[in-house]
């Protein structure tokens, strides 16, 4: 079959929903066809709550319903090769799909770690594919002994949910001295850590798992400390790569970082593709080096820079590179984190103050369920300027670290931040005598 | 008894405390020194939780040790006079107080209404005192008929408290059509007022009070409308104007709207004194016409440029004024406000656009207590710069408009606003496909 399509993207993910339902806005005369490649998606950050928190797994399904509301088909199919000359994509179901301009929205692939034993059955990758994710959330329901490689966001998450299941034994396993080492500071691993520990989940840091040992199932697992442990499953959450094979195939430019090269408004080498989200090359805000970041927050911003210029640049692009912005929910507690760490700030060689402050949530404290919220900021000691955020505590914490994204992404001096205005009410925030990103940058201007 | 200090702080309030402790990390060496004039002050903010949600109404006590722990010396009394040649203040027990450099840290009054029968017995004020407001709410408690004049924030959220005692009906009478009317525009004014009938309280908006009826105590009161309601206690929520008795009696140069007038760094007209919170003068952030707004957000803003800058001025003021923000929870239902409203941004004169977007806090919605966000942003049509926000939904939304704030205090634009990065997490955020924020910022976009 002949298909006719203005503009064609390729993955139905968060990057390439997010570039359609722009495009839609910002170019209303123009056919939008999406083509994804697993029948039914799910939504990347619910996938931990598959495990115990949603009912059923099948409620985290990313619908594509409110995409044919606002007139942008999609099929089920999978590209595999394109003529850009031409602008034909070929699929594999032997359709051609004439468009004017393509979007990468390829996502990027779980990656699997070289050890004997990784093909075994039972051992799962986290593929964003609803069937197989069901059958994942199946099998650890009925297992003793679930182990984790990969003390990362996923793996944190999923080991939080996985240990309320009744009767499942839960070990994360992880290589760094730290858990969630890339977005946090020790202090603040710490806290996951303990509130992982006090939910009976067995966190094995500074260890590898060497070997995945068993018939055809998984049996044991071989640490590095020489240490066998029985499990049924094995999850790795190790990390994903850029899913860039179609990108190579036809001869777009990658970077060295293993994503898509693309410009400041998610143009790629052919002026005519674009790629957005986790397979497209990412720079970090403050160096502006490539970096491997692969967040929602991340691609949903390309994807509204890009959905909104397909056809003429309309969005300047004020933002000039991830901020890696993240929030989690670990046992109760919010953690948060934006830009730079201590510990990144300190490696790249940035000269840096840190300021820390802690407050209740609510105020007076006393009042029922207040909790305690600690915030780090990290400035830079010359030019006063924020370089990064940290916060945990109670819900809050989960816009209050947006709050902090903003001031970075605007750039804002200590002594704009101790002197902010914000709201401040008894049950939503601490008080303002205490507030804690204004006493964290007062903190910091104090160093001075 | 003669005194010696370098800081003398009159009031110790918000306004006071925070200037006090900003003044003590800057000026380590320096005496601090605050008078103030009522035995156990509240926390202002918390008054309307005295009524029901505090188990004790002593909880909402403003506590003065953590203070003392700073080597900030606190005394009961009041200052009657002050000696601007010699630098001495007077105070009521006859001490004489020798000062290098004085706060105002006054505060304001609650404003009466003139009708006649205000001055009857059950008719009250919301002074920041312990004692007298210990009384009211005991005086509440024992009430079967409360009527609350005022439907701004300290009405709504204590007409809120007082339906939630038992055996306790209350009306709220406001002037205006609608509620909370200098902060929102009538579509959230409408989500207050539907929360507030919902759990029985009697709102009667364009209405006013016009005499209060009663032997010594009140007993009824007649409406604008000829009806007349029994009542034992009405509770007076009108608003406050500055307190500059002393002020005035000294000399100092006082404003248009009736607050000691003031310049960038809170300095009045005297070089050695300061005035800081509801007692000073504000300025719009927008217009910088002089206003009236009395808010702790304010205040502790002040309070900080005041304290860092009262021997040199070290904290160079970035933020141009006031920009009215505000938080309150009302029934279940929080909502924000932040810079200008549609309505007040069109009295202003500005040319504008307005964007509106709406998703559940969590994704995917079928988590647990999920609520919807409602989110309206303000923009200059012709800069496309943000003017102002107002949000409603669940506790989320307390940050979120905080969030806001920042992004007005940087003057951010609609494009900077439709390509953020911010962090989403299921249990804590929309979903980054919907993020609100964003979502008003592109639709507001879009009218360009």
């Amino acid at each position: 079959m002949f298909i006719n399509t203005d503009i064609l993207i390729i993955g139905a993910g968060p990057a390439g929903i997010v570039t359609a339902t722009t495009a839609r806005k910002y170019y209303s005369e123009k056919k939008i066809l999406i083509v994804k490649n697993v029948e039914r998606g799910v939504i990347p950050c619910g996938i931990p709550y598959m495990f115990y928190s949603l009912k059923n797994p099948e409620e985290n399904e990313l619908k594509i319903t409110p995409l044919e509301k606002k007139n942008i088909q999609v099929i089920i199919d999978e590209v595999v090769n394109i003529d850009r000359i031409q602008k034909i994509a070929y699929t594999k179901n032997g359709d051609m799909i004439n468009y004017e301009k393509l979007i990468m929205a390829t996502g990027s692939l779980p990656q699997s770690l070289p050890i004997p034993g990784i093909e075994k059955e039972g051992v799962y990758l986290i593929y964003k594919d609803m069937e197989y994710l069901r059958k994942v959330v199946e099998k650890v329901k009925n297992s003793k002994n679930v182990l984790i490689i990969g003390g990362g966001f996923i793996g944190c998450e999923v080991a939080d949910e996985i240990s309320k299941i009744e009767g499942v034994n839960v070990y994360l396993v992880e290589v760094l001295p730290n858990l969630l080492a890339n977005s946090f500071d020790p202090e603040f691993s710490k806290i996951v850590e303990e509130k992982l520990v006090s939910e009976g989940v067995k966190v094995l840091t500074n260890t590898k798992v060497v070997e995945i040992i068993g018939k055809e199932k998984v049996e044991e697992v071989l640490l590095s400390d020489g240490r066998k442990i029985k499990v049924d499953v094995v999850i790795l959450g190790i990390g994903s790569v850029p899913n860039t094979e179609l990108a190579q195939k036809i001869g777009l430019e990658i970077g060295k970082r293993k994503g898509i090269r693309v410009d400041e408004y998610m143009r790629t080498s052919d002026p005519n593709i674009f790629a957005v989200g986790d397979c497209a090359e990412k720079r970090d805000f403050f160096t502006r080096k490539p970096v491997q970041v692969m967040l929602a927050s991340t691609a949903t911003a390309e994807s509204r820079i890009c959905g909104a210029n397909i056809y003429k640049l309309k969005v300047i692009r004020e933002n000039k590179g991830t901020i890696a912005i993240y929030s989690t929910f670990i046992n109760g507690v919010v953690l948060g984190s934006a830009g730079l760490t201590e510990k990144t700030a300190n490696l790249e060689g940035f000269e840096i103050i840190t300021g820390i402050a802690e407050a209740p949530d609510k105020h007076p404290k006393t009042l029922p369920s207040a909790n305690k919220i600690k915030v780090k900021l990290i400035f830079s000691k010359h030019s006063g300027i924020i370089l990064g955020g940290q916060v945990a505590g109670g819900m809050s914490c989960g816009e209050l670290i947006n709050l902090i994204g903003v001031a970075i992404q605007k750039r804002m001096s200590f002594t704009e931040l101790e002197t902010l205005q914000m709201a401040t009410h008894p049950y939503l925030t601490p008080a303002p005598t205490m507030y804690p990103v204004v006493l964290a940058a007062q903190d910091a201007a104090n160093k001075i």
